[in-house]
């Protein structure tokens, strides 16, 4: 799907409050680096929203005054808890993934897109404390960091977004683009640990990784019941 | 230097016009994970600041209403060089630096640190394109992706952040925090290519990449060689 260099690119990221900032940050690093586009954040309002740990992200527009997207970005983070039932958020993505080149799904954005009913017999991820969930949208669960499903973008959790960024990056561009742009970023990442999943975590770790999100994951899963219905999905219970 | 985690740690970060995102937002991410802290961002102003690329960061505070940090983060980006001789920023960060238990710099944050005169003598690291001007502020030049020179961290560009910032949160609160911290941030990398150094990307890339940081690589040269004068370093020329 290359699209012609000339061919100006429109980006656009959801923001939120209670959104993870890198599902964010990460990608427009990358996606904010290609040529000849254009990337910028859409929330429901001008305010500025809070991350999860307070970090502030001030939207450039609010969502009814996005043209189409090239690519829609959604992102997570808890707080997007509270868009599972927001016809506004929820309608302007339906409508901007009807005529996206790309939507390409950030952590538990994966789980908005869903409520959305956007993911219906799409292979998908997110991250692996909700990765379970994914079922009662009607996707089905593909435990890689990131997932391609036609023109559809999907990573695992938080960082993943600067993995699937460059692969969105290299099929929009070409991959020499999204070489040049890893350079320019420095990314060849050595993580001081190997920690940074559910199989290579230690026990202890997981423990305490599970248990800080415990009352979230419930959260979600009642959440995900409540729109499987909606949806009129059929999970096994 | 394991700080008991009974003691609140105060980490921040300083904001400015032209940083590189992803320099703060990426350690950002990892540390405001931190048990018992508190991660802020501040700006000589509470203007909002755009990012290279036109994010926009909002400071929690301005420079003087700053606690003294237990950890002090310089990010870089091409905004650097309009701080190599701003006297009420680098005053700050050598009071700050003076007292804080954790120096950390990201990418070219290492030359505004260089500008105050902190990192002579210093084993340092930045981002690929400007490792050379190091010794033009009394560093040594140490080729490696997070180096650590006694309470000091520096890391190479951009991306590096999260890597330094991890090995940070291991120095502060111990290597199994560190680890859950990972976890939470499914920080497993793949990236898609291997293109994130000077050492592995392809001449093509390179090549490009050199020439998008031409005129700034042009313009930090001529600043190092009058910060060197200004410290009374000498280089070889």
């Amino acid at each position: 799907m290359i699209i012609d260099e000339n061919v100006h690119l429109q980006i656009g990221s959801l923001i939120f409050d209670g959104i993870d900032q890198i599902d964010v940050t990460g990608p427009f690093e990358v996606l904010s680096r290609l040529p000849n586009s254009t990337c910028r954040l859409f929330g429901a309002s001008m305010s500025t929203v809070c991350d999860m740990h307070g970090l502030k992200l001030t939207p450039d527009a609010i969502l009814s005054d996005s043209p189409q997207l090239d690519v829609l970005h959604i992102p997570g983070g808890a707080g997007q808890e509270s868009l599972m039932d927001n016809e506004e958020v929820l309608g302007w993505i339906r409508a901007q993934a009807a005529e996206a080149k790309i939507v390409f799904s950030v952590c538990t954005g994966a789980l908005i897109c869903g409520a959305a009913g956007l993911i219906k017999g799409r292979r998908a991820t997110t991250i692996w404390s909700a990765i379970d969930l994914l079922p009662y949208f009607g996707a089905i669960i593909v435990n890689e960091r990131v997932v391609r499903d036609g023109n559809w973008f999907f990573t695992a959790g938080v960082t993943a977004g600067i993995d699937g960024a460059l692969a969105v990056a290299a099929a929009l561009r070409g991959q020499e683009v999204a070489e040049t742009i890893q350079l320019a970023i420095a990314y060849a990442p050595e993580p001081p640990f190997n920690s940074g999943t559910v199989e290579t975590a230690s026990p202890a770790v997981l423990s305490v990784a599970q248990m800080s999100v415990r009352e979230l994951s419930a959260s979600r899963l009642k959440t995900a019941e409540r729109v499987a219905e909606r949806l009129g999905i059929k999970t096994k219970s």
